[in-house]
């Protein structure tokens, strides 16, 4: 790679886009706690991204205000690009959510770094805004960062919860952020959560 | 899965945007013969598809014309969930190609039903447009297609080309689309490709 893109006939710009493309390859390597439907193995970044882009597109209708839907895609696709260099904090590991900003945004200068200035200022500004979950877009993305890995759960019999003894408390408290991004999908998700209370598949505390 | 989604609770729609997204989890289960960078595993077709789209949405400034992005986005992230049932047919498999066409009617069929019809038949279009490669989305998101694993393998030394006994020529015959999505990334993979035969990872014919 290094040889061609050093070449005379690849500009600056594009030899920097290219790198960037080349380097967040490493995402597809980066494993989750979630399993794959089907009680298949854990799941990567790059898997889950592309899931909750889909799902964005498909059910947009149910935003709680109108989103601009490319920019929902791109934030669901690059939301965990920092964890190249982070690697996963899983939803409910307190020690590690401790340093986890720290951890990436150590990784978001590195990485977003190799692309053009402005573009690497567009995406640092794309997955800042995502994390702050303030906006539409970005509340509606959360809502997919949610509900993605809680299909699959689901579908699995709440295997990941069981395995790392979560609580219907700890996974009512992340699921706010869904609210703020969609009333209909927390009315599922709720329904979800209560059917696997229901069923043994979750501790209530 | 089932007893939530068939609960009351849930309007018939959201139930079968619900099912659709759980079954396109299966595509991460679908292996390409690419291999990730750093001579990795095998790549997903999932893992291939998010790996397109961001690509799409950092270099959409070299469409040859200007793209809707989130429509190329979208294309791209869907245009390999037929092979959830018709499999992975390699750019190169010759007898596998003559039957693909055949196998990927009768997934697109299966796998896109499972949604409300308006989004069956949106989706379908979509699908129908990638593959007929004949408005500026479409041949972009082909571009993407082609430059995406030829990044990865050129970054392995070409070892999927030579796994397989591929040829320049060959190469070259499926690189036409790209030229139509993008002139300039077509110049980019030309001088990859000529690199290539120079290093000796690529026999011209």
């Amino acid at each position: 790679m290094k040889e061609i893109i050093n070449s005379m006939e690849v500009p600056e710009r594009l030899k920097r886009q290219l790198e960037f493309a080349l380097e967040i390859d490493k995402e597809k390597n980066i494993f989750r706690q979630t399993h794959l439907s089907g009680h298949g193995r854990n799941e990567n970044d790059a898997e889950h991204a592309w899931h909750m882009a889909i799902m964005a597109y498909l059910l947009r209708e149910y935003a709680n205000e109108e989103v601009d839907i490319s920019r929902v895609m791109i934030m669901c696709l690059i939301h965990d690009i920092v964890e190249i260099d982070a690697g996963d904090t899983y939803a409910y590991d307190t020690a590690g959510l401790a340093t986890q900003k720290e951890r990436e945004d150590a990784a978001k200068e590195r990485i977003f770094s190799l692309l053009p200035e402005e573009q690497k200022q567009e995406l640092i500004a794309l997955f800042d805004e995502f994390e702050a979950c303030e906006t539409a877009e970005s509340c509606f993305a959360h809502a997919m960062d949610n509900l993605q890995p809680l299909l699959l759960n689901n579908s699995n019999g709440g295997g990941d919860w069981k395995e790392h003894g979560v609580t219907a408390q700890q996974v009512y408290g992340r699921q706010s952020k869904t609210r703020q991004g969609s009333e209909v999908l927390y009315q599922v998700t709720d329904a979800i959560i209560q059917e696997n209370i229901r069923k043994g598949n979750l501790p209530e505390k």
